[in-house]
């Protein structure tokens, strides 16, 4: 069996699949801003040997003016290196044949230019937003029950995501209305699905040991990753609200990931090391009250990263500060 | 154990309630319209022996306004025999020192007139319709999210019904959705709450055995009266569709009580007998091919109702038409 913790997955690690928002930035008005550090993360990942893919449910915009935002923010992320939602969903209504009514954002609407909408046979809803009225939710409820073998898919299963102004809902959400409405059960299309997933581990040419999701969301960003036989760790930032089980620690993440690349990754200055340098070392405590030692050691410098009650491995404790 | 048959059922009723938008009226524009038939109907109950009350999940308007309109409809109902959800939320809010946030039709603020809303520390979603935008929903969200103990009351949770110019998603869909997105149960007040229909019951000073509920939503009016002890059947009228499975004799119903009601309720002239008079008369089928045949019975006059399977009780089969 794998090696599940944190010296065990990087040795054997060769890509970092990054989520986005939440992740390297949080939308809004306008762009949204980049959280401190990540535009620097990026650039430090890429000047590594990992490989790295961008991983997004991001349905509000075509992938070319999403990427275009992300390179305004400061980021060095081209087009082919990111996978939304969209493109899968259009190859599974060729593949089907199936003429979709769309319940989308309005910036998502081009990249379903060439697809046939007449007489449609399925919904796919996406993070419509504001195109959330009563009105629309409606009328894509009707094309639904009004097919023999409705057909809804969903671009995502989010809850919610943080803007600058505040947390919003997410796609997923309507996804259950319109699952409750029709009582049928939604196809997902995006994270946490392993197929989606998977067209990122071949665009890559790895084996899911040899991957680490990193993302926002432990459901469908660490949980779907880890779902698939790869690595996923959740960063603090974007929608992590800390409350009892959000945590890593609690049996959904390897003990150490969460914690080392959250600090490694939100935090300034970036740390992810390449992965032929440096070192996790794990100094035991001895006896009850005593702690456990990890740092991050690369060349000379010896980081603490975190300590753990006294010979538990299993539930890292207080953090204890990125200085060390 | 109670006969469930229709001739046992007659014998011990003792009250009717009905539910109304779809059984008594079709909700749209303006008042909507009263379905053929039922203005008589409940003439013809009240002229009977049984007690009769209605109960709604009506959260569109105060109770007065929404009685006010059933009388413009030609129908003789009064305030005091109409049971819909938002007295009892407010009831329950007095008793358990909460204070809502609000997200229902503007038609319905005024019942909330005098209940403290400042600083709130639950939500109530009703069928708001239109109000159902996704700032609205947002709003709950965010009120719902940020309490350390979140409290979600839904007032109903129908998936849809219908109005003069078709079917419209009901409150159970938003109930779903920020269930969804906040990861908790909402508590629901209306049908199917069985509280809500002992509160009718008590009003009647009724037992459940004694008294049948009519409706048409085969979960929150059949399943709903029928999970307390009373008994259920569906009309054919407002949200009722033909599918597989959504017919009564599928084991949901009492066998006879379904068709025949819907026959005599939703058809016109209605045939309603007070509980004193008149009878079922069943003809039982000898041998395979042959069919039951079941009829009512007043005075001199008899009309076929409706003929299953031979020797076959808990199959209603082939509806014969109304004729005999």
């Amino acid at each position: 069996m794998a090696d599940t913790g944190w010296p065990g997955c990087a040795k054997s690690l060769k890509g970092v699949i990054l989520d986005l928002c939440g992740v390297l930035y949080d939308s809004g008005e306008g762009d949204g801003v980049a959280i401190p550090g990540s535009i620097e993360a990026v650039k430090r990942l890429k000047e590594s040997d990992l490989q790295l893919r961008f991983c997004t449910n991001e349905t509000q915009a075509t992938r070319e003016k999403f990427v275009a935002k992300l390179q305004r923010l400061g980021f060095g992320i081209s087009v082919s290196e990111v996978f939304p939602p969209a493109p899968a969903a259009i190859a599974v209504l060729k593949e089907r044949g199936l003429r979709p009514h769309l319940l989308v954002h309005d910036g998502l609407l081009p990249e379903f230019d060439a697809v046939d909408k007449t007489n449609p046979n399925c919904v796919i809803v996406g993070d419509a937003a504001e195109n959330f009225s009563y009105q629309n939710l409606n009328e894509a409820f009707r094309v639904l029950i009004g097919l023999e073998k409705p057909v809804l898919f969903s671009l995502g299963q989010g809850r919610y995501y943080k803007e600058t102004d505040g947390l919003k809902l997410d796609v997923g959400v309507y996804m259950k209305a319109l699952e409750y409405a029709c009582d049928l059960k939604a196809e997902v299309i995006g994270k946490p699905s392993p197929t989606f997933f998977q067209s990122v581990l071949s665009d890559m040419g790895l084996k899911p040991h040899e991957a680490l999701m990193i993302g926002d969301d432990l459901v469908n960003d660490v949980g779907g990753a880890q779902h698939c036989g790869m690595k996923g760790v959740q960063v603090r930032t974007g929608k992590y609200r800390h409350t009892a089980g959000s945590d890593s620690g609690q049996g959904h993440l390897p003990h150490c990931d969460a914690r080392v690349l959250e600090w490694s990754l939100a935090s300034s200055p970036v740390r992810i090391p390449p992965p032929q340098g440096g070192r996790f070392v794990h100094g035991r405590g001895r006896g009850p009250g005593q702690t456990d030692r990890w740092s991050w050691e690369l060349g000379q410098r010896r980081r603490k990263v975190w300590t753990t009650a006294g010979g538990s491995r299993a539930a890292p404790g207080r953090w204890s500060g990125q200085a060390g």
